[in-house]
């Protein structure tokens, strides 16, 4: 069997800068064809071709080096040979930079009302129009060809996390045959396919899953089967385990992590890569993170409060607009409201990281992580 | 009787360029407390403070020199001392140019409830929560100077467009009494207070009204009653016998219009300064004024269309954003697309008061109005 080698096309190159020997905590520069990323990274997510209510050039301004698109939902919604008629998502969004597709998997696991899971492929029904559609690790590498995205995905069968321990232990043998099917499939050699590391909270599982995919050389891993509601300290103790199995050299993804909480204490045990909706779903929904933690910005004691929502955080937004400027958007249903916390939301956490990988580089990402606990208060 | 003589404060100032001989459209300069407005101008409207779905910077680089905002909606939401004590609606809305505020009297009589209707003031009921209000022209002044805008108006009575000549000489009457009550209540001298010319379509009750209002010697006048529901060719008929009747020194204001067809046949009847909701609402409703004639992006035919939206037009978002991908943010109900079709829709209108004005300086401004007309088709 051989592969095709995208993690060696010039093109895609991880650098690993600087590793905390206090933590393990890492600094680092992904080249892509599409530009350089500093890591530790947060990519917005732009689930149908736009981080909602942000412009590109917004994005760019917040810090955001990379973004995030959903396989599953372009698939249905315009159609992936649509993206692809319309010049591929680069061009299709007007956004420069990287970008990282899912395989759809997590989706269909999730949202769509599963129809039948085989060895061969996932039947499911869309949960925009109920339609029969099918997904397997062909049609996911594909699909995502068409999408043309600079990293892409395996297909990955995403179990819910308090399945018993056989049907964890199916999902990852699944998921490693998957793996090598889509390395098999893929065609395009300017796209950096990664495995998706399973196993739930079980070390013998991660290990396994680890063991399966690294034989297949992939550019990067990511790390999946976390942040779907377990508790927070089974996650940062999976990860105590996981992040060991993989390859130094190569880039680590935390697939839909997190809080803010769950960025530090992750990138401290090594992961380089993030994306989550939590930056701009809770800007939508009137939440914003402050240098002094959360803000629930409808609160009526903001009605006359002048105050800038984070006059010394990293945001354009946050030193200038009032808490009662912003109070009164979310009353009145005014579509700026949500703009504006979204915008805020994403430097926020895009400052976050950055800091943290300056920290990195001065051996204090621990100090850094217990500082920003410190001023963020009970609920990070 | 004494006036404060707003006009005369060395803030304002109205300076007339050029007249186009051919037409009688006007190019100027309206300085204010706030910065200097091409004429003839046109103000996105910022109904509750804010133009919807766009932040400031957007709207200047949309070309937007002024914007208006609402008495109405802003005494309701949030109440005039609430943005009073967030500084004045320059600072609470982040807008350093110049910003009109309209009298509230144009909702009163069309969007609530009214209850009483007297000499001495109207009584209505909020279309929020059904609370009893009551709106009189020093109460009208009170409130738009809490809310501190640059330019404000008086209270005036606005009957529905269909009504009988009687209710129509009431109104203008009223009106103009108003008018003087509201010049009396002035107590800030950086403010320019508007007088509203009334009368409907008719030409002496128009006159009425002019007579009525000039000796109160405002710094500019506003045409109300305007886009009400009649014929556009009675707007234009009653703009022609209007205008001549007001000050040629100072700017004219045709409030609530319109069309860019409008804009054009207005301008050249000696109107300075518009607004609307009609580029921002239509940019909501997926609908994009371009230089060959609306567009309704929603239209299956624009699915793989990767032609941009105005490729030769002046708004950068027409230059960039595909017709599939704007079609495509609508169908997915993406904010984005309303976001981008609004500032799409102001850049529109601004460039074409904008080229106006150039035509007007080359006394073409009929050519001008007719090579548009010819490129818009017959939905302008
Ligand atoms: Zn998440
Ligand atoms: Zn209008």
């Amino acid at each position: 069997m051989t592969y095709k080698k995208a993690n060696h096309v010039a093109s895609f190159r991880f650098e690993l800068q600087h590793t905390d020997p206090n933590t393990g905590a890492r600094a680092g520069q992904w080249h892509t064809p599409h530009g350089i990323v500093d890591t530790p990274a947060f990519m917005p997510v732009g689930t149908l071709g736009t981080v909602k209510g942000l412009l590109p050039e917004q994005l760019k301004a917040a810090g955001a080096q990379m973004v995030l698109s959903n396989t599953y939902h372009l698939a249905l919604r315009p159609g992936a040979d649509v993206v692809e008629e319309l010049g591929g998502l680069h061009q299709f969004m007007n956004w420069s930079g990287p970008i990282l597709t899912d395989s759809g998997g997590f989706q269909v696991f999730s949202l769509a009302k599963l129809s039948k899971l085989t060895d061969d492929q996932v039947v499911f029904r869309s949960h925009i129009d109920g339609s029969l559609l099918e997904l397997s690790p062909e049609k996911a590498i594909r699909i995502q060809e068409q999408l043309g995205a600079d990293c892409i995905m395996c297909l990955d069968e995403c179990p819910p996390h308090d399945v018993g321990q056989d049907r964890l232990r199916a999902a990852v043998q699944r998921t490693t045959a998957w793996a090598a099917r889509c390395r098999d499939a893929q065609k395009r050699d300017d796209q950096a396919l990664f495995g998706i590391v399973q196993g739930g909270i079980d070390p013998h599982l991660r290990e396994e899953s680890a063991e399966g995919l690294l034989p297949l050389d992939f550019p990067g891993y990511a790390i999946g089967g976390l942040s779907v509601g377990e508790d927070p300290n089974d996650m940062y103790k999976t990860l105590d385990f996981t992040t060991p199995f993989l390859p130094v050299e190569k880039p680590r993804y935390l697939m839909g992590v997190g809080k803010p909480v769950d960025l530090l204490e992750s990138i401290i045990r090594g992961v380089d890569l993030f994306d989550c909706v939590m930056p701009t779903r809770n800007g939508r929904n009137a939440m914003a993170f402050t240098s002094n933690g959360p803000v629930k910005i409808r609160n009526a004691k903001y009605q006359r409060d002048v105050t800038p929502l984070d006059p010394d955080g990293p945001s354009e937004v946050g030193r200038i607009y009032s808490r009662g400027y912003l109070r009164h958007l979310f009353v009145a249903k005014e579509m700026l409201g949500a703009i504006l916390l979204s915008w805020h939301n994403i430097a926020f956490y895009e400052n976050l990281v950055r800091e943290m990988r300056q920290a990195i580089f001065e051996n204090r990402s621990a100090e850094f992580r217990a500082d920003q606990l410190a001023r963020w208060g009970s609920d990070p």
